[in-house]
């Protein structure tokens, strides 16, 4: 039985923290970033760096935040261990070659300028796909955060990848969450259009084709096929809910397969496969990625679902800081789910 | 310029008009019917049917349609021209079986009874695609109206088919809003679970698929590849959004394409061919059905939407009645889109 | 029993129409106008004017409209019978200004420039809630259609004012679907903020305040007493759901006051009252308005429900048109409710 | 700068934890139950009770949970410290009559069986309004949860019957995510009936109506004056957004009133006063309640939002349990909002 003795609550310790900086403080990532580590126990928040709102309190751009933080914009970056840079696509070079960041200071990038590219001045970008390339992260001092449609597609191909059984056409749909689309209003993102509507964009050539291809390559399918990707934009506002499918020539049993993928993601604590369907909001405003396996007609379908601002990008993120720094891979990252 | 002289209004015709019955007039469909049929200039609606509801007012049933309507349920049928059959799929069977519908009156059956398996005593079920079937649609005593996810399918590969194109896998993600899953609470239809979720359900073996192949087979594809579906279920109340691939070996060019769907759907007078991307709301409320074309990566893709409780299924149903009765096919369906 | 010769379709009139002009035609009541007027036995659309996109079909940018109409925007007006003002508020009299329109032109402003300063050179607005005005509206050139917030809130407490029965302080919310915010994106109607949001704005300061005293106290309730008002945005894109209480002394019993309101509006083919609760999407896509009337506490309460588009906005146009043009007050106005 | 000697992170304890148990573990308050507790740091959960689904594991019910848990639902109460009762309306009372619950297991209803009548057997409930009764529950053994719609309206009223300054008419509107109607599927939470949907229910006679006028009364408002409440029904999830206005005396300035609550609500860590407007997803997801407040024609208005989950049901009981248990007020319940 409880007594209070039993369970001294810790005496806060006189804790710096890691020190932090967010750089394009006021987009959604940034907004997530900071969702997430006010509330973890191992970091600092030294900077939220924003050019156009300099002196702005944190909580009246997030204003969510009212109450949690007096951090206000800033655009003196100081002395962090860590810089995440949430930048448009192409400004997260600039930015380093506008600003002299020490090499001892780490980045992760959630751009996607990187992924790619990783090769930048004396930094080589780590892909920073946690359950991928996990050992290398927790060496590198420079990661490319991967994207969201990307996450959740390469988190339901990496087992099969990596046992080379991707042989025949790839065929995937997945559809996001606005947020997707950044803070910016625009014409896909009013809710007069948006609200109970559904839409494709750049079917088969949606830019995170090459990354996936890459990861999947490196990943032991050397000789991959053609992935077909259809996004599409659906009306809800966090999550991506992928799927997937490819020709399967039952050389696995599969029980084999299932078994092939808990125990490929068994060391990682935020992939799951599930034995039953899944639906999108049993991941939302968490950091999971939940699988499901079904097997009809000589294909292997995969679905798979994540939250697209959390392990398909801020979660992620924090997760790679977690490594990085040698802290739990979880640390901050207990999220509860909003479910509904 | 307009005098009043010049426009007088029609005198009211003493008009009987098409006489009506719809059995099983309380759920969705047949709820669509009503707010049709109640503007349809050449019918009366002489009973609606429900055992469960006799002597209630319409409106209190379906309530939007207050001050349009003093009927009530009832359990006679009476002596219509055509009676429009709501009920769950197998009913419709059952219907027949114990009720002695004249052969004179016509049917058209909004289950699937009939689609598959269409003779029953002595009638003969045309399946209802009006846009296939249009001239033996005329001529039927008996109608089985499509399904609603067949219906956005048929409509993107019939001309493809008609010209036995369809020589690879076909591969299809098709999105329906919670309409498609009928009046009784359940719980994928909770708006606690559906609000901004998506799932998939019936993955590869929906029943819709069997309708699917059989018409396009009949349409000129004899040798039809494999139809891969996975339905999904959206967050939204109105529409399909189907996405539709299959390998295309160039043997037509893209303006080729094109064209013949152009000129496919030239009499049809609620399908059209989108030059630019489409979205859901762009057909929501109305009989309409729009496709769009592109191609990549030696792909042929369309994109295909409709109402599921109109062109999907009621507004089809009357489409079939106005052909059958010798009636202009677009009286009573040109439907105000709700746009938004 | 139903026979071909029985029912012969109206042979088609060689008809021009009543001549139609839209100015300022991309916006949302403008879609709404075309939406309705394409489908209007007794019209034709000379022009639709947009100084941005003259040119451009029509179907371009309401995209819905594919198929339905084959017009480009314009920027002559040329000589219609009737032009509908679908522009922002203060430019209609801008417009009025910078162009030579014939009295012999009806004006129908759809913004507010003349709903509480009706008069413009020799034109003298009459304010278009057709229920209140309609003898006045039967022999106008110019009116004023009332905003979407005032209509609603206008239709619930005009049979009392009408018998001055107004005599306590008003409590209103209403809550309001995003196309009342118009086309442009803003943070307030992005997606991302909106779906699943609610918030106050404008509270006891909305701008409709003011016509809805003009027209309550002419009605006949000269001294009116405050209404306080609190307008919400809502996460729905259609309509306004407003609740509207005040006190009552019980001068008279429910059953009267219900039977007042009947008969108030016993000639208004658009407004009933609903015996039962009423919920907003019973009125969307429509024109009607619903009303509901409880007794609690003292107090008198009465939602009031209506598409902000269409009794709020471009349907009540066209029921204006159809008086101001001895029309059938519903002409082109039987819509089709969307229902869900 | 950060290294990782000067950050180890803690060891883990031998640790076993408040035991807890939850009563009724199917519903909706008891899954949030659920994700709050699993990762608060001073709990274990003992038992989760539901005789309907004995030996199912808790996540196949709560899907989400997934990964998270290996807990399965019981019939056996065990011997926990506290125990959370998630039952419906009449059923708290039921299960003590029928379960002899030793005095020193505490008892946290989130049912209203005792909000209004406290007294059961040998305990007295306090009524769990923490930022009203903290310290009452700090040494209470049994705590009645307030409901959701209650607890928005009282923390915007609460300062203000401190002074006993609540003297005139109170007029309260508020609208409610769908999940407040609990997980049963009806009419009103169908996802065909509610999207896109508002609607009011119990107008002027919700049952929470007699749980505030208690509280505002023995905060100091003795006399208190008539509360009317029209409650609505949401087309969201989660949330109540509370407009709640009175007549205003100017007896305090602005400033003042502003003062008032930002000082008493000063130890309280969820309770917040914005100065600027508030929108319903600041709160969501979280434990906190946003206030905001302004002054118009001789009112002064409050909005005042929550999650009705969380702050309105569950995130209380944990914050109640943390009061009743000597542990930080805020352990356990520093969500990462949903924000979007």
């Amino acid at each position: 039985m409880y007594t209070k003795e039993q369970h001294p609550q810790p005496a806060k310790a006189p804790f710096r923290g890691l020190g932090i900086s967010i750089v394009g403080g006021t987009g959604y990532t940034a907004g997530e970033l900071l969702r997430i580590l006010l509330n973890h126990p191992q970091v600092e928040i030294e900077s939220v760096i924003s050019t156009t709102s300099v002196g702005m309190p944190i909580a009246e751009m997030h204003r969510d935040l009212l109450g949690e933080t007096d951090l206000k914009f800033s655009d003196k970056i100081g002395n962090p261990d860590v810089i995440f840079l949430c930048l448009g696509h192409g400004l997260s070079r600039t930015f380093l070659e506008e600003n002299d960041i020490p090499k001892s200071c780490k980045i992760i990038d959630l751009g996607n300028d990187f992924r790619n590219n990783p090769v930048f001045a004396e930094r080589e970008f780590v892909f920073g796909l946690c359950e991928f390339n996990r050992e290398k992260i927790r060496t590198a001092d420079s990661v490319a955060n991967p994207g969201c449609f990307s996450s959740s597609i390469m988190l339901a191909l990496l087992p099969l990848a990596s046992l080379n059984k991707l042989t025949d056409d790839i065929h995937i749909h997945a559809i996001t969450g606005s947020t997707g689309a950044g803070k910016k209003p625009v014409e896909t993102t009013h809710f007069s259009y948006r609200d109970n509507n559904i839409s494709v964009y750049k079917p088969f050539t949606h830019q995170h084709l090459e990354e996936i291809e890459n990861t999947l390559k490196s990943a032991g399918n050397a000789a991959l096929p053609q992935l077909n990707f259809v996004p599409m934009r659906g009306d809800f506002t966090r999550g991506i809910f992928a799927s997937v499918y490819t020709k399967w020539d039952n050389s696995m049993s599969a029980s084999e397969v299932i078994d092939l993928y808990k125990n490929y993601y068994k060391d990682s604590p935020f992939v799951f496969v599930s034995d039953t369907s899944i639906s999108l909001k049993e991941v939302v405003n968490t950091n999971k990625c939940l699988l499901h396996i079904e097997f009809h007609n000589g294909y292997i379908h995969i679905t798979s679902i994540l939250d697209n601002l959390l392990k398909g990008a801020s979660g992620q993120a924090v997760q790679n800081m977690n490594l990085m720094f040698g802290l739990e891979e979880t640390m901050g990252l207990k999220l509860k789910g909003s479910a509904f």
